[in-house]
């Protein structure tokens, strides 16, 4: 029809890309590692920035704004950070560009050379405790619970779209608090607010686990994350939230006077989730023919696409379609109609089925003089020609149902697709024919946890919150072990 | 009370700062340049972004989101524009750090220059058409009405906060049309958004007007804006709106097929409105008690403060308070019930002033008795006992009673601070002992305009949609001039 796509069997990156392209969601630029988010994908976004927004707010947290700079000497502070940071970042040497005395264009002025060189934010950890130093003095200042919607920038070597970009969209949360329990427990509730999010938003079931220390974020103590499965076995990280103890704390020096009136070192967590989960959201549920988006974030519910012949017949079909417009968007629901002349029915059904959107109704003269049309879901492909009266609410609960439907089909999928493995042979073949999560025995070691990656490739993703307790030995190495983890190969 | 605030007699400037930083609207950052939008200037940043967006939406617009880096290379592509732009910019030489080998620290990885250095986008004109030339071959593609909301930087040498910074937030939208005619017509409608926004939301008068070639923006053909006036009797520029003509589209080399199948350039405009209009609107209403916000955008509209002796008073109080909370939350109002006990009422009253939350309302044990609440209105501070039946409907019609007479107040001033000069004394003496707008004949050329800003720090702010057209002679020259301009010093 309107655009081929690449079929999963055949290459599922390059079926990946022709949906991100082809779909509208995002293109190349013309800088390197950077994307353009278009419209479609970026009004997607909006509606997930929405809908994680008021959640924030519903616990509690407050946006604000910290600069987009880091002054180079932060990222020394503290030891860790600088470590996984400082060997991919965007680095501001000058502010000024003039005249090139040879010639045409502009070149960098030597003598605006910036004393300390700023580089552009990997996360914000160092700039916004650098600044809590001044808000906090006392234990009525806390908690301080702020998150920022902005964008990051890390230089990547091998970029994708939305997975790994140079710059990317996100949002970090930064808490401040009193004792280290109170730090925990928001480090787990936010985890949990994104596991919800992506559940009942993106339709995408996720495991809730603990990374190991070789995965943990550069400078936190505990790093919490979720982890989804896409369609090709693939694991994909889709948001951490990190309890950095006092690292932060100490590393700038922010302290507070507790209700004793003595001086301690404040509690830091953070958090974030990013356009990567455009992604994750993508690889989930799409099909060969195009996306498939989970209703409650499409950017479009429901399209209504006339066929006719003549314009008396479109007078009328126009009159209904507005009636079931008027109808569904009382109902809340986002719905466009159509009525295009440039393009015909066919190639339309073809562009929407591309795009993802979860419903389309068909609504020709004939239905018309049967008071019925035709309601194709995306989801299934099924169709059925249904009774116009009480078509909204019909539609509604078809939303409803697809949502559920997108959730239960990805998760019996994530489900089959955990798999233990009790010996070295046995992991192999699986990572190389089945693909997923496989639950193993580890001996705990960052060696051993090394020594699997470089054979396989395969990292541990997660151990799982409430993981059971069961002896047994590590799959490599043979030695004792207290519990599965889960390996994967991941995005 | 609880903080001080320097008075705008004393030091206007001083202020200014007092009210950003005291009424907890934004800090100073690490970075020279760089301000940290704090939670509640945030909040009302968040609010005038929600309005703006929903007249974006409403008039065609779509989001997206491009590149923060632009290639050096794209600013030199239209020559008015590097002119303007190239001279303050964060420029990115290198994309990695490494250990510093001679000690402690990071330094700057010399094997890490970049190709072609990254500017940091002090607009998007040019990474946006460059991007545009893929997406525009017919005109079926056209017109293209595209905003981003983004973080933009220029190398400000003198910065204020929210009304100069070296990075700010903004929106820009940047649209795409087939003729001419629908370009300007794009260009004045953004303008009148902007207006409306300015006078509906802010209550902020502006006069509509065209900037001078001077004044113009960089790459543009016509720059319509909206001045407003503050309290200080200098211009302030709110937003800006650009006809630009086919520069860009040459630059880029962005042609489309028109209906008779032949090749054109497209017609270009952009606009856009920043953080700086927190700025003129803590300038435009505050006093020296503290901020005055307009209802519409302010985060909070409401605070109860309750008053009271022991837990049994306020047990009554609570419950009162919860239902009058109730009540104000079902008309769409936001309220915040302040019942910390770490601080005394009268310290509260001042807070709440000084943040500039419209209504406040005290609520005491003697109150209750007789069914009343004392209501205070921040503009006016007027002070009404009112019966609490119905309460929540009359504070609804005092917010709106606050929104209008916060406008009009800003307006009568400002219209009294328009007046005509006819002499050259004349028109210095208004500049130094009058302030505000000066309408006065020029001759026209750049060169007068030039020599009136050297001579008074005075420039023309710009040249009122619909100016009547009046024979006179230039104030500085007295060569003939066809229409009287609006002349101010500005921030």
């Amino acid at each position: 029809m309107s655009k081929e796509i690449t079929s999963r069997e055949e290459d599922y990156s390059q079926w990946y890309n022709d949906l991100v392209l082809k779909g509208g969601l995002a293109d190349y630029s013309a800088v390197r590692g950077c994307m353009v988010i278009k419209p479609y994908g970026f009004a997607l976004w909006e509606n997930m920035q929405a809908a994680l927004d008021k959640m924030f707010k519903d616990t509690g947290h407050v946006n604000a704004y910290f600069p987009l700079f880091i002054p180079k000497s932060f990222l020394s502070r503290e030891a860790a950070h600088v470590e996984g940071f400082a060997k991919e970042c965007a680095v501001v040497t000058h502010y000024r560009l003039k005249n090139d005395p040879d010639g045409a264009g502009v070149v960098v002025d030597p003598e605006a050379k910036l004393e300390e060189e700023l580089i552009i934010r990997p996360t914000s950890e160092t700039i916004i405790w650098n600044t809590y130093k001044d808000w906090i003095q006392s234990h009525r200042d806390l908690p301080l619970l702020i998150n920022q919607w902005a964008n990051v920038v890390r230089w990547e070597m091998r970029t994708r779209l939305f997975l790994r970009t140079a710059e990317f969209l996100w949002q970090e949360g930064h808490t401040a608090h009193a004792t280290k329990e109170e730090a925990v427990t928001e480090a787990e509730k936010m985890l949990e607010v994104y596991a919800t999010f992506a559940e009942e938003f993106m339709a995408l079931p996720v495991i809730r686990g603990i990374k190991t220390e070789s995965e943990r974020f550069a400078g936190a103590e505990t790093t919490y994350c979720i982890e989804a499965l896409m369609q090709d076995g693939k694991a994909l990280q889709a948001g951490t939230s990190h309890f950095l103890g006092q690292n932060f704390a100490k590393a700038f020096d922010v302290k507070f006077s507790n209700k004793e009136n003595q001086l301690e070192y404040v509690w830091a967590t953070s958090w974030g989730v990013s356009t990567r989960l455009v992604g994750a959201l993508v690889m989930a549920h799409s099909d060969d023919q195009g996306l498939i988006l989970p209703p409650r974030i499409a950017p479009l519910q429901v399209v209504i696409v006339p066929i006719f012949k003549g314009d008396e017949q479109k007078s009328l079909i126009d009159a209904k379609a507005k009636e079931i417009m008027d109808n569904l968007k009382r109902l809340g629901i986002r719905v466009k109609y159509d009525d295009n002349d440039n393009n015909r029915p066919g190639w339309k059904f073809a562009e929407y089925e591309m795009k993802g959107v979860p419903v389309r109704l068909a609504l020709g003269a004939r239905d018309l003089e049967k008071n019925v049309v035709e309601v194709a879901r995306r989801d299934t492909k099924e169709k059925k020609v249904m009774n116009l009266d009480g078509i909204a609410e019909y539609i509604d609960g078809l939303l409803l149902d697809i949502q559920h439907n997108l959730f239960n089909k990805a998760k019996a999928y994530r489900e089959e697709h955990i798999t233990p493995a009790d010996t070295w042979d046995e992991f192999e073949k699986l990572l190389d024919e089945k693909g997923g999560f496989i639950a193993a025995h580890w001996d705990g070691t960052a060696e051993t946890e090394a020594a699997i990656k470089e054979k396989t490739k395969a990292t541990i993703r997660c151990i799982p919150i409430n993981n059971p307790k069961e002896e047994g030995k590590c799959i490599l190495t043979g030695k004792t072990s207290e519990q599965r983890v889960l390996f994967a190969r991941a995005y």
